[in-house]
């Protein structure tokens, strides 16, 4: 009896704890009205920046919503995720030149940045495109490979309902400061460092 | 000409940093050679946690590869990633609560969870799933809806090949030492702050 007594005052504790939680996101719910096309950045050392990307690519195929991929500098691996969503009609513009420490020259780099980036620009004007992946950009403006403020101007000026998601690692602090959400993934610990190898179907 | 110099050896120390960190890549891809299923976490307040795990089961399946969704408190909500994956031959197993807060029953949250557990339970025994996404499973831990024993258990005994994907903020510190990788992913900002409102097709 004392036991189920006891049992009912932590449900009663659960159910009013929870019941402040619930007021608290109703009230944040119903302030947040705004709809707009938000500029994500995903940025960190951790593993799944490109995965996330990828991931909101998949939930706005599942909405029926048009999305676009541009892939900076994974050219060249056999991508999983491209699989499935080129078959759902999702467009891919893959910087072909695999990672730059692979290629490590600094001309035809920056030649294949700039004709991915010119497909990004594209699909930045075209109000079609509720969605656009720009995988691995950061790196394109850290090793300078593109114009920092051609590629702000590009953001600024896209249509004002198209989301946009950029993934990489060291973001550019004046493209954080443009972004509407930043996540940073860190890394906590990754398998790889113990000695797991890479997985098809898992890190690619 | 001075100029012309200049460019040249800049390109030269690029290149030979880009060598340096192509040897310290390849170096370690050489060291990581055990093939195993890995168990990641991906935690933290930022966005992106069960994006990242959708990211990872288009992957999967990408590869031709077996995949199947747990989905713990999100049940019912209007999931694009679900329709798109579910096409594509993905079983899914939804805890139908919707969110806690809006349930605030201790009693049937539990039971939901257990349900939902107990389909877990089953793909954490069969080989022939290659990866499985355990959604939010951190709060049916937090809210001791679900053992924890239980749930140790099943992930350490299941099929060696197999990987899995548990998402959700306040990892159980057990959890978080039995993974092989953990991602923390940190909000350093969400556009929901400053009045934008969740958007169908990005935020779900």
């Amino acid at each position: 009896m004392t036991d189920n007594n006891a049992k009912a005052r932590g449900d009663e504790r659960h159910k009013a704890r929870q019941q402040k939680v619930k007021e608290a996101v109703d009230a944040k719910v119903a302030a947040a009205n705004i709809e707009k096309g938000v500029l994500m950045v995903i940025t960190g050392n951790g593993k799944g920046k490109t995965t996330a990307g990828f991931g909101t690519v998949a939930r706005a195929v599942g909405h029926g919503k048009q999305a676009a991929v541009v892939q900076f500098i994974k050219g060249n691996w056999d991508c999983g995720e491209r699989k499935l969503l080129e078959g759902a009609g999702v467009p891919f513009e893959v910087m072909a030149t695999g990672f730059t420490w692979d290629t490590q020259n600094r001309e035809t780099d920056t030649q294949a940045a700039e004709k991915a980036w010119a497909q990004a620009e594209i699909w930045l004007k075209d109000e079609r495109i509720d969605l656009i992946l720009l995988d691995e950009l950061t790196y394109m403006l850290s090793y300078h490979y593109l114009d920092l403020e051609r590629v702000l101007s590009a953001l600024k000026s896209r249509p004002p309902m198209q989301h946009v998601v950029v993934t990489g690692r060291n973001c550019h602090r004046q493209l954080l400061e443009l972004a509407d959400t930043v996540s940073e993934i860190e890394c906590v610990r990754h398998a790889f460092e113990a000695g797991v190898k890479a997985q098809p179907g898992f890190d690619y």
